[in-house]
């Protein structure tokens, strides 16, 4: 397949007069791809009902005629102020009981019957009208779900479609005390209409309750985009994307990417990096200006999951953003590695965001590949540059990768609920993970939890999976690689209860999780073998132990081809393990300098150097912000 | 008396043919004590008036068969979900005007006449079922008063009683605002009915409506438990405890007390540390397993006086609990350690927290005696060999102690409302002096701040007290033994205003505070003796100075038997200062190594280790979370 | 001009008979002035429409026949509670939507015409009874606009106010449409009455939309203030001021200074180092008891030019106060430097605050002259130093100062909506340049941003100057002396958007800002002269550079007299800086030491030391606190 690249571009905040220009200059530069559309609805249909379309008929034909394709997005982020007379109740609510209010975007709350119905409308309407436009080749659904903590709403509308969920749910109130073990403090239902939000509770609510209302909320999001994907494929062939938002947990990205053809995500490797990233400040300082080593691969795999192969980067940063605490330039390069980075990871396009700074409005600090008085910034000449190197680059498949690492939504909705210490975050243990295979210089697959068939990989990672799936713990069952279960996986319910028998419960390792305990971060536990666990350990009664803690509790639980980890190791102690567990699996790793990442497509072996200074290996000198690729040996 | 063991029990989370095996193994390792029922309201009543007790009778007889004794819990702390359909506005309100809703426990306004009406009647019900139960020997009223900030409620309910209750104490308007000082800022107040809430005011209301409303809520608090102890007392003879929680000073504890039988806390070492101690991070980090050396003292201390002598341990930490911000497990033998530690200082029981571990609901993860699988956790067989000690050890009565340290939950009020340095916390500071004590190897009273005679005690401390009482003025000025007072003590009138003549007024010491001042932590006083102020220190105008500050402010005041302390010292001032005013007194004094304590009864010392290692004391060594007993030399 | 001192006075706190003997003591140690009614409303009008005025016309009377000028405050920042059953919706509501009830003070919405309508009654009342007396020879209105953040009310008057404000300046929504670039997001408006107040949006909402909001919210303040300065000028001829409040820049005080005869603001150096500063940890620490050494002096030179010249301190720390987090006591000698610091920048007369310290309600922590039993506090004899200090030296007039710096508050909105970084506040930023001046010995002059004559200065600084006012860049124009100008000043439009060109648009400078970042605490970038730029710096395309970044950036641009400073510098940056440009403006400089001061009168040098040891220099030693003055050589 060819690589392409694109932009993202809001024609409706320039002249029309200056569209062909731009046009012809993302042209010429080697773009592909031009994203428009999803931010103007109040264009679209300035007044209900009186629809304006012939300004982006003439924007889309304007770019089609300069050869690029067109991702039309559906605008339904942005509703215009007239929706809130039509539908004064469709707002959103937030935890403390306000109503998030119109004046910038994401102002609805999904489970309002009356919004769901204009927006199924707006996009009824609009691929009516392109869905068969020769220009339009893909299409992207509302925008970057979840984002400003947009999913959790406690509006009425919210408690009425959560009573009838979990009405369709469990059936009785008898059954759901049960299952959420309501007795505990009185806490039983008579019936479905007596059940509330669970926020602002005395104290903490039940955690079943908190569980439920999360998957609720994440269901109502894939509902809200299923309307979408089913109107589109009515009048379109063309492929369907949404564009995720880095390391937001608070819907299932697999649910909803159930319904697109492709999955893509904003990456934005400085502004994560400022404000998503648990790390020392010593290792801030040292990527400010790149972004954290594995952050950006860590969803390129994560994406390539959820999109069942097929994913892009919808926006790329350019340069500094709007809304980190700090907003650094990029090193020089940057905007080249960080693409090049994403096509060794298999992205099919790589879209900068955006075309031309905005000076006005809430992003314009916000760098675009042209300044606002449209000269090139710098990432303008590293996208040409990047597309010239593509022109001159064979098509590449990616490589298979020989370890598998589980990511589950509900195991970030499970610990968010009941961290039990205040440093316990899914996300960051599963990323401190995949940071230590990174470390290794291995490709990873990342995989869906209930993935049935574990043959592909030489090597298995389920960490903090808080309830093992059926077809997951069937395919262990069978399993000939190594895999690596835990801390704190199957300890979970889908109730968020704690099983009996107690956990793990894995298919031939006799290991019960005895006591737990979360520690704070100056009290680490060494291991015999060298590093410690911090944060969490389990203290199990098992049989058979390949390594303990100083203080004598199992730490490694298994021998054999399963493994039961019964704590959160740092980086010494996790180097150490993933080395002894892929030699064991027969897998090849070659420890990497700081800084310095490889990744492998199928004939090709690309490095990237994320740190602001040259590096030196294999008698090779990559410099900062460097890119470099050489076929694989065969 | 025979101290004993008991343990928290909820046969409504347990299939009944489970309870006969519980209790047996209740009973098999020595357990005396079994609470019940205080969380069992949606069991009880499971609908308005229709009353289930059949199964609460056949609990409590399987426990009684078994020949353990029931406490029994009124359930007022969890009222059921239909009670607010006839209640609707029974719920408190916080401080920023939420409503706190149903959904975990304590949602009930003090104040609300509609529940205070349900609370006498479920009572009643259950005292005329269970008054004259042979196996119903204690009761429980409610659960943990105040916990999760409950006694201050914003509510309409609140606003009501808050203005009736001022009526009363004033009388008039004018008297009001003569009194408070409204004359201010223009605050006078025409009427009673214009008088709200402190809260939500544009900057902070006047201290004195703080103080006002701090008092009011804690006589609520009183008045709502005195009308079910009133009610119990008319069907039982059975003793009646409520369990207080630790640190919490939102209430008159001794106010509680008065009606109570018994005093009772809930003892979680490790949860308190993690929580709710200022310490410095290596002394958090030093104790994280086994809790503070002085924190359950200082409770034991404190509820032996609420309980006029008798008091219990009624919840008792016994592995990692599920609230704090981190959640070790005790090092083993703590379990052991902190229940004859609370023997030692004269607890006639001491229930561990609970029985089994719930595998549901919001206490899923906080430990118990046995695991929810049933096997025994290690408080388990902990709870046994102290039971097996008891039962071959004389028993004991509380020795005299030779210090007494006031304790006054007003000053508590007080200097919430009127901190005037960040740090200055009236819990901490007397925390701090009680400490300085105990590393002194002292047996310490708490007392009363209303204590009329001081005649029992070589030392009385009075850090602090905003208020000192008239009875306890009139003892200071005939005592015979040391006095220390100080800091702020006295230094305020009961509707916080600033006496004149200034404070602190002590009969018989020259000394007046013409001005204090609060301190950075980072800005320490040298002392000329040694150590140093910090946080807090007044300038004195005083004849008679025993001490003075490098830069020539006296420090304390008085070389006779009275003494005024004119700041906050440091840990090597206060050691200082005691172990001299020790002496002046007649007490001997034994400086203890870091983390070990000791405790004397009538006939007994026992040594405690807190250390996470041995430690060596006069030619002996005790392990880590040791516990050592030895005649008392006559 | 006789410069004078005076006192902050309540009559109606204390009993009538102590009136006179406080009026005697006044007047015996030296004080011209006293400040009297401001928080009286509740006692001049107890009723609606019932007027008190004897008790004023007595203490008023008894004052004066002391030989004191009165200084009279009109009460509308304390309306009596019976206010609000005529007005129930006056209050004030909060960012979060919640309304700031009665209780305290400032408890009114600038934007109710309820409100401004008693406002204006009260004042034509006290103006009519008062605006002849011979005793009063002052006015104060209100009090501390903006304390306790009271400009930004989110109240439904201030929603119909702003709507109004919006379509006065905008004329129609179309209009408004495109100057905020509401198509960014679809945020089109189709009328006013659709326009809600900023907050409680989903993110944020348009900056352009904040910085109206603030622009308004500042308008409201001054309208407010017109009003009374109005009637009052129609009933008196005595001059009027208002009492500014230490670093608030949430409104114009330019614009309320034009309708002062006065300006004055409120001196608490030790608050506000505790509480408003910016400074290292050790900064703070060394100067606790003194306050930082220039942020006096900054508010006095900002006060000269609110008041044209005329300016007062009318409330002056006088011991500890009690609202800051920490509240340490002055070092003895520092409220005499205070006031003379102040005299010596050109003060009138300076007012200590208060009299006698309150036992009672929210300032009794408060100090005053006299301890509340009416002994004095040490200030009193400080106070009485200066009056006598002051007799016997002649009259000085202020000299001319060689640098001006500019001071805007909208640059204050524009930055708190858009800091693009964490740490860009531009009271900070203008402070850190003024501190740098002073630490050269220099006399320094605030301007405003619309200054058209540059040519009293041989250097002008505007640093971050949101939009550079058109006389001012006029001005610049035809600058002779030294200009330095950034960082990103004139980088918006008065709607908060970037212009294009791109900024600074400086005449005569070619210079274009291509590029910004926000820096991390811990990324300075260093400059090739030595030292570095923090938190914030540019990319520019200039020609002519006169220094650069050690990685290459243009740090300063412009070799003749026009320089663009293209970074945040830090203390060493800016020290070498300013010395150079200095030595180029022919201003000679003397690098002080640490924590000593200095300013010149026309014919006086004045020194001080906020050291709290003594300090050395050019063969003298001035001690802790102390001031030294000499004739300037001419």
């Amino acid at each position: 397949m060819k690589r392409t690249l694109g932009v993202c571009y809001y024609p409706e905040h320039w002249p029309e007069t200056q569209w062909a220009e731009d046009a012809a200059r993302m042209a010429d530069i080697g773009l592909t791809w031009v994203r428009v559309g999803e931010f103007a609805w109040s264009r679209m249909e300035p007044e209900p009902g009186r629809m304006e379309w012939d300004w982006l008929d003439r924007a889309i034909g304007t770019l089609g005629a300069a050869g690029l394709k067109v991702v039309l997005g559906t605008p339904t982020a942005t509703p215009p102020r007239w929706m809130l007379a039509r539908h004064p109740d469709m707002l959103a609510v937030d935890v403390h009981g306000r109503t998030r209010g119109f004046g910038s975007r994401r102002h609805y709350c999904f489970s309002h019957d009356g919004y769901n119905a204009e927006s199924a409308r707006i996009v009824t309407l609009l691929a009516e009208r392109y869905g068969r436009s020769p220009h339009v080749a893909a299409w992207q659904t509302d925008n970057e779900y979840a984002c400003h903590d947009t999913v959790l709403s406690y509006s009425d509308a919210a408690r009425r479609a959560f009573r009838d969920w979990l009405a369709q749910r469990y059936q009785s109130p008898e059954a759901l005390n049960r299952a959420w073990g309501n007795v505990f403090w009185s806490m039983d239902y008579a019936s479905f209409d007596e059940i509330d939000l669970p926020n602002l509770t005395v104290t903490e609510a039940n955690p079943a309750h908190w569980m439920d209302f999360r998957r609720f909320s994440s269901d109502q999001v894939a509902r809200f985009n299923r309307v979408q994907t089913d109107i589109i494929r009515r009048h379109s062939d063309a492929p369907i994307a949404h564009n995720y938002m880095g390391r937001i947990t608070d819907f299932d990205h697999f649910a909803v990417g159930a319904d697109l053809d492709i999955a893509s995500w904003d990456a934005y490797p400085l502004g994560f990096l400022s404000d998503r990233l648990e790390a020392p400040a010593e290792h801030k300082r040292r990527f400010a200006r790149q972004g954290d080593p594995d952050f950006q691969a860590f969803h390129h795999d994560l994406y390539r999951a959820v999109g069942r192969g097929r994913w892009w980067i919808m926006e790329q940063q350019p340069g500094p953003v709007n809304w980190a605490p700090h907003n650094p330039d990029p090193l020089p390069g940057m905007a080249r590695l960080w693409a090049w980075e994403a096509f060794a990871h298999g992205a099919e396009a790589v879209c900068y965001f955006r075309w031309r700074q905005a000076p006005f409005a809430q992003e314009q600090m916000h760098a675009g590949l042209l300044r606002p008085d449209s000269a090139p910034a710098p990432a303008f000449h590293e996208a040409a540059q990047v597309a010239g190197e593509l022109a001159g680059m064979d098509d590449v498949e990616p490589a298979a990768a020989p370890v598998a690492l589980v990511f589950d939504y509900a195991s970030a909705w499970a610990w968010a609920t009941q961290p039990q210490g205040r440093d316990f975050d899914y996300f960051r243990l599963v990323f401190h993970l995949y940071k230590g295979l990174r470390r290794l210089g291995l490709n990873i697959d990342i995989i869906r939890p209930d993935t049935a068939d574990l043959s592909p990989w030489r090597m298995v990672l389920a960490p903090g999976t808080a309830t093992l799936s059926k077809p997951f713990l069937a395919a262990l069952e069978t399993y000939k690689g190594v895999s690596l279960i835990g801390p704190r996986s199957n300890s979970k319910t889908e109730t968020l209860a704690i099983p009996v028998p107690l956990p793990p419960n894995l298919p031939g390792l006799a290991c019960t999780v005895a006591r737990v305990e979360s520690l704070p971060p100056d009290l680490p536990v060494p291991l015999t073998g060298g590093g410690a666990f911090t944060f969490w350990r389990e203290k199990c009664e098992a049989a058979d132990v390949a390594e303990t803690t100083a203080d004598g509790w199992p730490a490694l639980i298994g021998t054999g081809g399963m493994r039961y980890l019964a704590g959160w190791p740092d980086d010494a102690a996790l180097d150490r393990m993933l080395s002894d567990l892929c030699g064991r699996a027969g897998i090849p790793v070659e420890p990497l300098p700081e800084g310095l990442r490889r990744r492998d497509t199928a004939t090709t072996r690309f490095w990237f150097n994320y740190n602001p200074e040259p590096v030196t290996f294999a008698g090779r000198t990559l410099p900062a912000a460097g890119v470099l690729w050489e076929p694989l040996e065969p």
